[in-house]
Formats: C-alpha cells, structure tokens, sequence
C-alpha cells in the first residue's frame, strides 16, 4: 500500500474536501529546514505561506531545537495549577512587555481558545461588576476568530458558518470597515469619512457591548485585508469613552508579521486583552496566551468564597517544551532585530507582487504591511466558479512552491527570515502557476 | 525579587482564584521524573493526579524522549492540510485499531476542541442529510466535557457555567444515572431498575437529538464518579435504534486510565466518535483527536462544489513533535502491557483507599475503576463550607503529594505504571493530610 493510499485511509486533514485529494494528493513530507519543505522524493518546496501563517522563523531554526533540548533535561510538562516554573515566568515576564500595561497572562494551547477565554473573561467581569446589560459582542465584517463555537460565532465568515447556524450565537458585525492596500493610502492616516457611518453603529450598542474584538490592521482568513490604521485609533477611542472592552486577536499578527511585535503598534493603541497563538511558538508547538491588564485581573481577585474566580482550566496551559520554545522565539526576534528586518522587507515584498501582476496581468487590489502582501485574481465572469485560486495552488505545487490562496486570492506569508533568492524564486513559481492556470 | 513574587506579578493559573496564592503559594517545580515532582528545594512530591490527568506514563519516560528527539531531527511541524506524513500516518493506522469501525481520525491540540470538532460533525451530517429536526445534544448529570463555550455548554457543572449563563446554549441533560463502586456491585452488570425512567427521558427526544455525549464508565471533573456499564450498552442501543450519533469523551479515560485501551471496552460498545486527549501523548505535548466510522467520513465526501466539505481548520492539527510522542506512547502501553497491569493494580489502589478510611473515618463512598480510586470526605454541617477539601490539598502537598481534591472528594489518579513503594507513601500522606484537616 502507498504512502497516500495508507494516508487517506485513515486521516481526515484539516480545512479540506477529502475527495480532493484523489486527483491532486497530499505532498510527501520528508524533512523541513529554513523555507522549505523536503518531500521524499528529493524536491525542494517553498513554504510561501509557513504553514499556515506560524513559522515566523521558518523550520528547524538551530537555537529553537536547542531550547527544546534543554527544557526536556529538566521536564516536559507539569500541571501549572499550584506551580510555579521558572520557564513559565521567563516567559510571562516577556509577554508582559509587549504591551505595557498588559503584564497578566494566562495560557492556552489553541488560538480559537485563547480568544474564547478573552471573551468569557470579558463577560465575567460585566457579571461580577453588576453589569448586567452588557452581554453582547462585536466583531468586523470579514472577521475569523477561529471554529470552537463561540469563536466562530465571531467569524463573518458564511462558508465556514453556514452549516451550523442554528448553533451559532447572535453576534453583531461592524461594517464599512476603511480597507486599505499599504500604508501610503491616504485612508490611512485618517478615516475621517468613514468614520460617522461607523460611528452610527457603534453607538447603537454603547450601552450594551461588553466586548469589541478585532484582528489589528490585518484580517487574514477573511481574504488578507489591510484596514486604517486611524479606524483602530478611532475605535479604542470609542471604546474607551463607552467602556467597552477591545480584544486584539493578534494570533496571525502577532510577534513580527506586521513590522512590530504587535499590529496594535501601528494604531499606538493598548487593548484590554491581546491573543497570541501560532507564531508564539514559532509554529513548533501549540500553544497560545491571553494578555490582559491589572485592572481586568483584580475584579476577579477576592477570597474564594466571593464566588469571582476564574476558574477555566486547560490541562497544558502552560506546557513547559512549548514555553522554552516560546522564551527563545522572543529572544531571537530581539536580537536579530527581525522586526526591523520585516519593515525592510515590506518594499520588496510589495515590488515582487507587483512584477507578478505586471507580468501576468492578472492580479488586482494588490495590498501588503510587513511581511504580508496579497492581491486578488482577475477571473471574466465563467471563471468565478472554477476554483481558480485552487488551480493556482496545485501548479505552484508541482513548480515548487506550497501557495495556498484563500478561495481567488492569492498571498505571500513566508517565514520572517526568508532569504531574497527564495522570495525571487517564490516569485518567479507564482508568475508561471498564474500563467499555467489561465493558459487556455 | 523572589521566584514566587515574580510568577504571581504576571502568571494567571488555570482554575485559580489567584488569592489564594498568598497563602498557600505555587510550589516551585525543578524537575519531574517518574511518579514524582522535585522542587527547588530538594522535596519530592508524588504527583497523585497525573498533572491533572494526563501523565499516564509518568515524568520523563525515557523511550519519549527518544521520540521526540528523532523526530526533531526530520522535522517539528509542516501543515497538515494537502501534506503527507508519515509519523502521522503511523499514528492514525495504530489509533485506527483502538476502536474497530472507527478508522478515520481528525487531530486538534485541547481536548476541548475535539469535543468541539465531534459535535460539530455531527450536527453538520444533520444538515448534509437533510435531517432538519435533529439539533439537539444530550449530555449526562454531573458531565464535564471542557470549558469553551460549547464545552462548557454540555458540562453539567454549575461552579464553572454560572457566570456565562446568558452566553450558554441549550443542552439536555439526563438525570437519573446509575452511579456504581464498582464492578462488583450489581448495578453493574445490570441497570434494569433504573432503565425506565431513563428512557422515558430519551424517548422525548428520539427524534429531534443529533447526538449524545458521555464520559464513558467515569465522570471526571463532575466528582469522579462511576456509573454501570450496562447503562452504556442499553444507551447505545438506544441511540442506534433511534439513529442518534453516540460521541465518547474518552479524554481522561482513554489510553488505559479504566484498564483497557478505551473506557467503552467495558461495555463493549462502538460509539460513533471517540475523542482522545490527556494521555494521548502521555502529558507531554498538547494533542487531541476524533476518531470516527467511515460511515460519517462519507457524508461529508464528494466534489467540492456540493458544499458537503468539513472545512474545521487547526494550525497544530496532526503536530509533528505530539505525533511522534504519541506512537511512542501507543507502543509502548502495548509492549508493556500496561492495560492488563492497570488491572491488576485496580484491587490494590482499592484497598489502599479503604485503608485510609478506616484510619481515618472521614471517607465516605469510595469507589474505583482501572487506576482511578476516590472518595468523599465526611463533614459535619459546620464543616461543609469550610473548604475542607482544599485544606487536605495544603497539608498533603506540605507532606509530599499533590493531591488535589475536586470540592470534597478526594482521588488517586496516578500514573499508571506507579510503583507500589511509591502509593504506599501516597496512603500514607493522605491519612495524614486528612487527620491534619479534622485534628481539631
């Protein structure tokens, strides 16, 4: 029995038809270093979008393995209820300066939990408070949170929502968000005439919201949009007069993709909870936190027998391989500078793009910050039902590239530290599977 | 700045009122070995829970280490959508054979999410099927089946659902379950007496429930608690007459906990999912799977445009890292026989527990199953809020064992291979810390 036939008999992948999988199969993994993936059969691939966005310093980095190597001397994994481990604080004491003023964090090991812990925390303080009226939540327009129910409740996402509707929690979803394609949009800088529209909706929830949540600047798998860095501003602005919760979902922006260690840098603005997941770890081991501010943390603190505790467990929170890993992650991004290094890179990023569509004449909206840039294929009408975008992805495949786009957009999200030749060969695979799928 | 001032300034532990840390501070691990905890000064403490569950193989086995360290050596982890991978594989073909008929498996990180992920399948082949009328989940009284939203939804736990009361969705609960000691009491073996009332309540809803949920055999965070496995038998004979899915949450049961593989051997039963969590990698890493029949696998299987795809996504599904760990931990419950031992162990974790009642006349209803015994502690009505539970956790952890009560019942959930000097101690520390609790 082959490899794949072995495969799909008994895996059920993740975020697929499986049905898919009988004319274009599951790529051979054999090893992975850097930016790239090594298939068994000696081919090189380009891990154009670090596997789903978490190898923010690409595969088998040297001083991660160490790390690990380390931390397994000592011990994998203790429960953190009543412990206290050293490696844990390290990494605490980091996390804490990330955002000053958000110096309490709590652990999870998937993003979508750490963003339904964000949220019960969130409505558990509005209970302790005596709030009784602030019960509900808002989220973006093309929003994803992730698919545990609570956090796909807050995903606009119909595809990914529709077949459990009767299941999904009401949810208000903001709209007319100021989209923009780079920094240089002057919708930037200021929304100023967006803002009333957005305005309007907000206010009708004023008294009402215990929560807003977004993902800062970037929304990812809602289709890698780019929105004003001046509508965050606006919003934590609005937020804060009306005593309203923000959540920033940081686990695709988080350490680094965007240029700084958090998006929220962008918009200068300091949330009352931050999610991290994905590259926390640098995509090694799962394991995601909640950021959250003093203030957030004493309502729950009291004598037990007030009834306040927050008492969400999580039997890994705090794993001790995934902490080690996680504590040089952030030492690593420090000292080589990579956040600078991503700023740098922005421009090149952007360029390539755009040499794809010059050559292929086939991109439009081409939108990028830090180490992100996507664009949308151009289809004539009798294309917008072929699966283009999947197309796109199986040549790239074959040409030596992983490119996954989102439905018919297409991104770039490599690792931080990719090298130039591998961008310019990434480059050059995109134009020929562009090229390849509208050949006819 | 010392150790514990250091964690309290930024760590926020799972399932804590965080106050009572300034009494009782965490205990500073070093190292974890075996069966046992060293702290930074030198103490061992027996880990009595397993780390809350999952340790089955103990601290530090050395055959996982070996694991984890060639499998580092390939790789860590690659996106599991559209890859192929052969420590995967090996994985899936050995978790294929645990439950026979349940041969296709979908990998998480919490067990939560897997949970999530059954439910979810389920409710989906409703909708695929067109089964309009069938959208409500049934869990059991006392059930605990995690804490993200959904979870926590068909979790009968009043502590941990009261603050988000507004947020929970609506779940049945069966009432009514017939509770055992053990398998020698006759309830066991045949439930009979209690078999009408509880179908009287499944009736009502023969045809409007997608699936039930259970703990097999053991209820864990509801008070561990062991109910008869002929009730299992007729429940599931009841659902597949009534064609309601059958989900098994086999997190804390599952890999051995009960004695055999699976919890549902006892009963001889074949649910529709198995979820798997907790021991899966033995406590090192966090890994969490769906098993389920290729009957549901087929629902969902057609061309893409049908709409029928299960497109749940997880950055970690399918880790690198976890499923190396997790091979090894499935070979090695086999080549050691661990199952047939923890079954052997049964009768003397038995006897040690009724020993420290006698000693002690302050436990009551002791009950037990595989490597799982406890108990609840007899109070006066004075003592019933006086958190006596908590107190016999401070005075055995002084003594040298995390215990760590639920409320006011007392357990042993060791790993399964503890040796017999090591719960010699164990009895010894909990007679004491009890004796301690009620001395005045």
């Amino acid at each position: 029995m082959t490899l794949i036939a072995r495969d799909l008999s008994h895996i059920w992948h993740p975020c697929s038809q499986m049905k898919d999988y009988e004319k274009f199969p599951p790529i051979k993994i054999k090893r992975a270093y850097g930016s790239y993936l090594e298939l068994t059969d000696g081919k090189k691939v380009i891990d154009a979008i670090s596997s789903w966005w978490c190898k923010s310093l690409g595969h088998g980095y040297p001083e991660l393995k160490a790390a690990l190597l380390r931390q397994v001397e000592h011990y994998e994994h203790v429960i953190s209820a009543n412990t206290c481990q050293e490696i844990l604080i390290e990494l605490s004491e980091k996390l804490a300066l990330l955002c000053p003023g958000l110096n309490k964090v709590f652990y999870a090991s998937e993003g979508a939990c750490a963003i339904e812990i964000a949220i019960k925390m969130s409505l558990h303080t509005r209970k302790i408070m005596g709030e009784q009226g602030r019960k509900q939540i808002m989220a973006l327009q093309n929003s994803y949170h992730g698919e545990t129910l609570l956090a796909l409740s807050i995903s606009d996402m119909e595809l990914y929502r529709e077949p459990y509707q009767d299941w999904l929690l009401p949810v208000i979803f903001l709209q007319g968000i100021p989209y923009v394609t780079s920094e240089i949009d002057p919708l930037w800088q200021d929304c100023g005439s967006y803002w009333p529209n957005i305005e309007d909706q907000l206010n009708q929830y004023a008294d009402t919201l215990s929560a807003i949540i977004v993902e800062p600047i970037v929304q990812g798998a809602g289709g890698m949009l780019i929105y004003s860095q001046d509508f965050l501003k606006r919003l934590r602005s609005w937020t804060l007069k009306h005593s309203v919760h923000l959540i920033a979902d940081e686990i695709m922006t988080g350490l680094g993709r965007t240029g700084y260690a958090l998006a929220c840098q962008h918009a200068q603005i300091k949330p009352d909870f931050i999610c991290l997941g994905k590259g926390l770890t640098s995509g090694w081991l799962p394991m995601s936190a909640v950021l959250t501010t003093s203030n957030i943390y004493q309502i729950f603190y009291d004598d037990y027998d007030k009834g306040k505790s927050f008492l969400h467990s999580h039997t890994f929170s705090g794993n001790a391989l995934a902490a080690a890993i996680a504590l040089e992650v952030l030492k690593i991004l420090e000292e080589k500078q990579i956040y600078q290094k991503v700023r740098e890179k922005q421009k090149l990023l952007s360029q390539l793009m755009f040499e794809v569509a010059q050559s292929t004449q086939r991109l439009m909206r081409i939108r990028g910050i830090g180490a992100i840039i996507s664009a949308d294929l151009v289809l004539e009408s009798h294309q917008k039902k072929q699966r283009c975008g999947y197309q796109v992805f199986q040549n790239a495949v074959k040409l030596g590239a992983l490119l996954r786009p989102l439905g018919n957009t297409i991104y770039w999200l490599p690792p931080l530290n990719i090298e130039l030749k591998t961008l310019l060969s990434l480059k050059e695979i995109t134009i020929q599977a562009i090229n390849q799928t509208f050949k006819n």
